[in-house]
């Protein structure tokens, strides 16, 4: 390339948004050379190599070449976009150097925003199971003696059509009292069910001058192996008032299913496990509703998801049956119950509506998920992953679904991991390393300091260090590159991300080689769940026309980085979608909208469940894809590519 | 009538059955003469009056002339009964003397016998909700992971065409472990409801061989302001297996339902008396379990009757609202319930079935009490008066039915009274008084040594008191008859009903002034109640067809005295049915038929209840009723006709 510039054959001007005069550049130099000649700073993490996006410019006007098209979307570059270091000036330019922020953003697969969208056209009064109405009762009088039940049931039939109310006795114990201390002017909150003719469930009877003003909330909630997260939702506007997620305090008595529930087979282990993840939830709920400022007294609803494992453990039910063959649940299809009943600390009468799952390693989680990423409306064949814990699959469209799952372990949540965090503030969601000095740049997410990272995080690192020969494709690490980055650890080498002087703890942030074996033990469970679950059914990954992508990363996943570890499929990166935690993305749907959640049965009913443990191919697959990215490289042609370009 | 016998026309054989040669008998003589001096001993308890009955013989040929019809009903007539000492010899006679047992059951309107008759026709498979279906479900396997609920539901489907089965968290949580155990064979419990598409409730789902030969059993409980009774029936045969019954211990707080209300207002009195009405209920269950031989936990079902008081008492709901002004209850038409969270000692998950009430003051005892009395189905006028606490009456046919109440206190029942105690061994039920030597002849149950007075004993002996004369129409005792029976103790004149010897606790037991002055009271409430019905609806009581009278008053109650006392109204006796506990016989029926249950709910919704509370003309009623038999003696002119006899 360098050659070029002995014979110049013309000189262009290139004026810079942040600059008052153009900058004279030599027709072929790259832009990010022009930009540093004029004093204008490009951020080049990876070194100039184009793998890390960071430097894309956008192009005003003029003529440009763009030597790589790798981190840019046809949106990219239909608005212009160019990577600095690898578009070389053919014409006089006028660019734009956007703010590493605006830079980040709309190169990540960032489809959760920290605002969750209401879905459009949202109307509380058509789709939500949940009603509060006022009513102003007649009080009875020596002429009309009728019982306070009936005067209430027959007021709310006459107001809100309610055919039928059913009450705990509890209920009709207060009953009385308010309706007298209010003046016989109450708002009533019910719950109109599942169904049609469903008969509503009583939520609450308050005095109308007592509610006036008070929102009415429900929760969506996501009890994944490794974290828990919940929504809080405003149900008259649907609005999400605060996201809330932890790590299922459950970890600490194992880090996957099978482990949880053989703990939940000895003496109170279940009894124990139970009051983890209810304590990890309310922990959650009083934590989102102290930060919107809501009475956890005017939560009345709340959707449940999760894999089969954490439903049976979070109702109490024993899991046993989940992991001995013939591998069956207790239930899939649960009853609404109350809140009460469960142990969630929201209104005692409230209803909880446990999602249905399909199977053992199929559950909630993944019914709710496939709703959220559109699957069940899918024109073209779609692949959806849920890079999680148990790693289930779907594959299908709208005229059919199958499913598997794998068990991946927690790596991906950054449990399991020496270093390993979820993603929260002070988590490392991004590295880039240049390819010269293995120097790392980070981007840490709320940018604190470094306390670890997280999946992302993970899966960035790994791809850059196999991408610029710090690792081997055996995912082994290069003690020799004479770079004080790669040292030996207490548990053999590893590669320190963040000097102790950068990280909030004071300590060296590192990943280990027993990390870095986790996550490829983690990929290539994945990798080798859909391709059985490809082969079983006879379609090729060619023909699949989206990926769609869910799971606790945060608020993105970085899918080349992905593809180059050997995660994800080799497929051009505009067909996949980061949907990020569509299990709770389905439990919010299904919480504002009753046809929504009529939709995850209608799904669950639909979905056929692949039992990959009976399945020797898996155990094949798996073991070939235990290598970056993949023993077979002709199934990862782009970083064949890559590695033969930068590495 | 002695001048006949100067001149003696002619001499008659009267052939007794227990003599081997007829006795010579004057024309015109009375039977219970000529058998004295054939040495043939008949009882005379009231003294020759023609008060008590006990005289009846049978005539079994000959003619005979019955100066007094009283106490022989129109059936008694046609087999040839005739009252010894009333009855003349007018020609050859051939008489029977009945056994004493075989005169006291004839003579009293006993239906309800120790043994309950199954309703004629009683198929448990058509009308009983509760079944029990042994299922053998296809074990899972790899080729069929259905979870264990889908696989019990669509089996039980099948076999038993249960469309939709609803079960507790609980019961999910233990099936997993019974289907294992039992090597997928399980007899399956459940109830279908009230109503024909009512979702089914699991009850219970136990290994096949371990429910084998135990019955399916239910339970039938009367909960009485005073006495609590409780019937346990085999659902499968709706034999009564045993009965049982005892004093609600909440007459420790209150002896009627508005001192109940008051103290359930108190601070945890509500809980209070809950707890009590519980123990005495579960004192019931397990007395009544015991006997029969039954475990409770294979005691799956009740229905439970009672005022609407007590209903709310039991279930914990604040009865305040029934004893204020408009006088309206919490709910009439309470839901199904389960057992645990009543708080009944049968199995928990059995049903509980709280029986619909009509007003405060008219509940479910009444709805379950027309039921059994047929009143709901009755084609002619018909009075249905429950002697209790409440004194609850309805009027009306299979056309209308309107309902009062009206507060008598507990003395009919025994309670409230110096030695008053529950129809059971060892109270006094009955009493005959020698109108010339004021001696009584008691019939004590179990023909034990007395211990007390039951309610029917009372009526009788207030009723005999009066005849005899040692009562005034005011209820003053005549303290200068010279018999030793009556004498002043503590509460002033008192009359000995058995003296210390013949009774079980070694001391006298008597009749107070103060007890006679609380069963007029109470007489006077029923009497006024009725009365008042009568002139609301302008139904005349003489075009009442029939009078059915129920109450706890064990196995019979005396017309004639109670119409002595004026608590009846005074109609031929044959117009009178004694039903007993029609409250808990309602109970039973509901237990044993959806049919019946869904008739006491037609019966609550029909039902016009009139609020003697707000009605002037009771307390004039009541005010007039506190005489015996009453101020205006044209109200019972067959006692006007009896006093003036023998009085």
């Amino acid at each position: 390339m360098s050659e070029g510039r002995e014979i110049p054959v013309a000189v262009y001007a290139a004026q810079f948004d942040s600059l008052a005069e153009p900058v004279a550049v030599d027709a072929g130099e790259l832009i990010v050379d022009a930009a540093r000649r004029g004093g204008v700073q490009i951020q080049q993490p990876c070194g100039g190599q184009g793998r890390c996006g960071r430097c894309a410019v956008r192009v005003e006007s003029g003529r440009v070449r763009r030597r790589s098209l790798l981190r840019l979307s046809p949106t990219d570059l239909a608005a212009g976009y160019a990577l600095a270091c690898q578009t070389v000036v053919e014409g006089d330019i006028a660019i734009v150097v956007p703010p590493p922020e605006r830079i980040e953003r709309r190169l990540t697969t960032d489809h959760v925003a920290p605002e969750v969208a209401v879905p459009e056209g949202y109307d509380a009064g058509r789709s939500q199971s949940v009603r509060r109405v006022v009513l102003r009762l007649v009080p009875p009088s020596m002429d009309d003696q009728r019982d306070d039940w009936a005067r209430l049931e027959t007021t709310l039939r006459r107001a809100a059509g309610v055919e039928r109310l059913q009450a705990s006795l509890e209920q009709v114990r207060g009953l009385g009292a308010v309706l007298r201390a209010s003046g016989w002017e109450v708002a009533v909150t019910f719950d109109t069910g599942r169904e049609q003719d469903d008969a509503a469930r009583l939520i609450r009877v308050q005095g109308a001058a007592e509610a006036a003003g008070r929102p009415l909330c429900g929760l969506a909630v996501d009890i994944g192996t490794t974290t828990v997260t919940a929504w809080l939702a405003d149900l008259a506007t649907g609005r999400v008032l605060q996201q809330a997620a932890e790590y299922n305090q459950q970890i600490s008595r194992g880090e996957d299913v099978i482990s949880r529930i053989i703990y939940a087979g000895k003496g109170a282990g279940g009894a124990e496990l139970r009051d983890l993840v209810l304590d990890t939830i309310n922990g959650l709920v009083a934590a989102a509703c102290g930060q919107a400022g809501v009475d956890p007294d005017d939560v009345v609803k709340a959707t449940v998801s999760g894999n089969s494992t954490m439903m049976h453990l979070l109702l109490g039910i024993p899991p046993e049956s989940i992991r001995r063959e013939p591998f069956v649940t207790a239930m899939n299809h649960l009853p609404l119950l109350r809140a009460g009943e469960v142990g969630i600390a929201m209104h005692s009468d409230g209803v909880v509506d446990p999602l249905p799952g399909v199977a053992s390693y199929v559950g909630a989680d993944i019914t709710a998920g496939a709703l959220a990423a559109g699957l069940h409306a899918a024109p073209q064949t779609t692949l959806f992953i849920d890079v999680g814990t148990n790693g289930e699959t779907v594959l299908g469209s709208a005229e059919w679904l199958v499913a598997c799952a794998c068990s991946a372990g927690p790596a991906f949540e950054g449990a399991g991991i020496e270093h390993g965090m979820r993603a929260d503030r002070g988590a490392i969601e991004e590295v880039w390393i240049d390819g010269r000095t293995y120097e790392p740049t980070c981007r840490v997410i709320g940018r604190a300091r470094a306390r670890g990272i997280c999946g992302s995080g993970l899966i960035s690192l790994v791809a850059e260090m196999f991408l610029t020969g710090i690792l081997d494709k055996a995912g082994r690490i290069d003690a020799t590159l004479g770079t004080p980055r790669v040292r030996t650890g207490p548990h053999g080498a590893e590669y320190v991300v963040a000097w102790a002087g950068e990280t909030e703890s004071g300590e060296d942030v590192v990943i280990t080689t027993v990390d870095i074996d986790n996550l490829v033990r983690a990929k290539a469970a994945i990798y080798a769940g859909f391709t059985v679950l490809a082969d079983a059914t006879g379609v090729s990954l060619d023909s699949v026309d989206r990926i769609l992508i869910g799971g606790s990363f945060g608020k993105y996943i970085n899918v080349e980085k992905a593809i180059e570890i050997g995660l994800f499929p080799d497929k051009p990166w505009d067909r996949f979608d980061y949907l990020g935690n569509t299990s709770v993305r389905g439990a919010y749907l299904a919480l504002l909208d009753r046809e929504a959640r009529a939709e995850i049965a209608r799904i669950a009913s639909a979905m056929t469940y692949i039992e990959l443990s009976a399945d020797n191919s898996f155990y094949e697959a798996f073991t070939s894809a235990l290598f970056l990215p993949h023993t077979d490289l002709s199934r990862f042609p782009s970083v064949a590519a890559a590695t033969t370009n930068g590495g």
